[in-house]
């Protein structure tokens, strides 16, 4: 399968396309300060769990790199670990970022007391490393999950879990690239996915260059199609998946899951091991961003609702592991995940 | 309570606040040509099952007006009853206007020998009395709706059954209006409702004049206030109502009377008698209108998803009786509705 890298790093500079100005335009933004990285990250211009993890252990290359001189000091050090702080919290809610800086963390420790340019090239190779994991992943995610799509399947998919989201393959996006390669006829039903439009988006331009058979709904819609039997499965990637197997992903995912139980329609996760967190017990630990009221008052910078109203603007909910059919990972199936199954998958090698 | 004429009529002219541009401008439009008029009801300027109900009756109007001169010919009257068809037709799902029209039809009918002053005059009355029927309906269906209000209560509803979508007074949104008006307290959640937005232009802008706490959300944060208890009801209007209680509303309708059934949230719909279709026996003989692709695919004439994306855009759905707590009509309520108590309510005085 074929699939460009999101996150580009080469001397110092991380170069990705920007994700707010798609489909409409391709833009390749490049970066060389962490404080414009965070920045690049809050405004969803890179996001997708794994993918903000990768961009998030950039980020603490470009800050070792701008913050150290050659002779490493101690108020350096400080600042460093202030950057490496930000860059972890630049998002709340997807464990991949701090899991990703947790372990860059690790390396820039046992670096301590090494030149400049080895602490660097230290950072360089675990960064390039946690990508390179992640085309892995994302290949053996492909290949588990493909057994879950059947010719004349109609498979609803909410927000974007593609190549873009990721390193490069995606997650839940990935299934749908290896079931078509291996010749199967399914269609995916994409939530538009308010109030960021990710799958109106970015998943309809993916599928749209994977050459597979789509339809934009508005996200009000997946329950009439359900009702009408076009929906034969849900899937979908993962922000956080906590130990007891509560799920935690784009606003709307509780909504269709909630819907799909109701119909006893199978539901769907797919997400690599980066995405669980073994230190949230369950959905109820998890942080929940709460994002600017602008996302809904208004529209391309076009106001749509009177001034002064009262919104709420989650940017996430939590699916009960009850409601979660199978998480498809890159080892395998977890079916109706618990905490036995999860700490086994977690703890297999 | 005081509210102000969603549609106004006099010496031929129809004028009304366009509904397209709510709530950053408001502007009094005028129209004199039935032609125009239905490509209003079409592009929902005029909107809500009541009000288009009463557009369409002085369409008729128009159309006389219009088409007859002093002597009527057979060759008028045959473009008259072209007329009257196609303001019928001018869309499908809500019964309210084929019902309004019919009932100009009999009218005009009756004075097929009169003058075409008197013929105009009797045409005018009718809808006249059509109008004010709607606004006394409205006041009636406050009052019987109020007692569902309890103090503390969050209620959830979708589009707009406000005043602008009836002659002036409001289905679901005129329940909230009594409540108010008796000293009750409770916060209202509005679903945006995509594509067209109703909720976050014109529900907002409604109870805002109307002083009625409220919080605007997209579509897919019902079922998240819902698992966090906060929805305690969900009241909305009614485009068609069959024999045996399935309602026709806004796309989006089914969804939230579907999450709701999964919360155990009980849901109500508000509508007057003339939503009411007993010609139709159940939901699955209403016509749901498809609305035009680019609704999802471009806002404010700006594209958001790829060209060519396929879409699915119903602008209406179909929620089963059996889903339905209650509909709260003019004359009190019709709890678990079924075609036993639909056809006692329609035939009782």
């Amino acid at each position: 399968m074929k699939f460009e890298k999101t996150v580009q790093y080469k001397n110092g500079v991380v170069s990705y396309l920007d994700q707010k100005r798609l489909p409409m335009e391709e833009v390749v933004l490049s970066i060389r300060n962490y404080r414009v990285l965070i920045e690049t990250i809050q405004s969803l211009q890179i996001r997708g769990a794994p993918a903000i993890g990768i961009a998030g252990a950039y980020g603490v290359v470009l800050a070792a790199r701008e913050i150290f001189s050659s002779a490493s000091s101690r108020p350096q050090w400080l600042r460093m670990n202030r950057a490496v702080h930000e860059i972890r919290e630049a998002r709340p809610t997807a464990v991949n970022l701090s899991w990703a800086v947790d372990r860059m963390k690790v390396v820039l420790d046992a670096a301590s007391h090494s030149s400049k340019k080895d602490l660097v090239q230290a950072l360089e190779e675990e960064a390039k490393k946690i990508m390179e994991e992640d085309l892995k992943i994302g290949l053996s995610l492909a290949k588990e999950g493909k057994a879950l799509i059947q010719n004349g399947d109609g498979i609803l998919t909410h927000c974007n879990a593609g190549g873009i989201a990721t390193a490069g393959m995606g997650s839940a996006l990935s299934v749908f690239y290896a079931a078509r390669e291996a010749g199967k006829k399914f269609t995916v039903y994409v939530d538009e996915t308010r109030p960021l439009l990710q799958g109106a988006r970015l998943t309809t331009y993916e599928l749209k260059r994977w050459k597979i058979p789509h339809v934009l709904i508005c996200d009000n819609m997946a329950a009439s199609l359900m009702q009408r039997g076009q929906v034969k499965k849900v899937l979908t990637g993962a922000d956080r998946i906590a130990l007891n197997g509560d799920t935690a992903n784009k606003i709307g995912t509780y909504s269709i899951a909630a819907l799909a139980a109701f119909h006893k329609i199978p539901f769907y996760i797919a997400a690599p091991y980066s995405t669980f967190d073994p230190k949230t017990k369950s959905g109820k630990e998890i942080p929940i961003e709460l994002r600017n009221e602008a996302e809904l008052l208004s529209f391309n910078g076009r106001q749509v609702a009177p001034r002064g109203t009262r919104v709420y603007n989650p940017a996430f909910d939590v699916v009960p592991a009850k409601l979660i059919s199978a998480i498809i990972t890159e080892r395998g199936f977890i079916r109706n995940p618990d905490e036995k199954k999860i700490k086994r998958f977690l703890s297999s090698p």
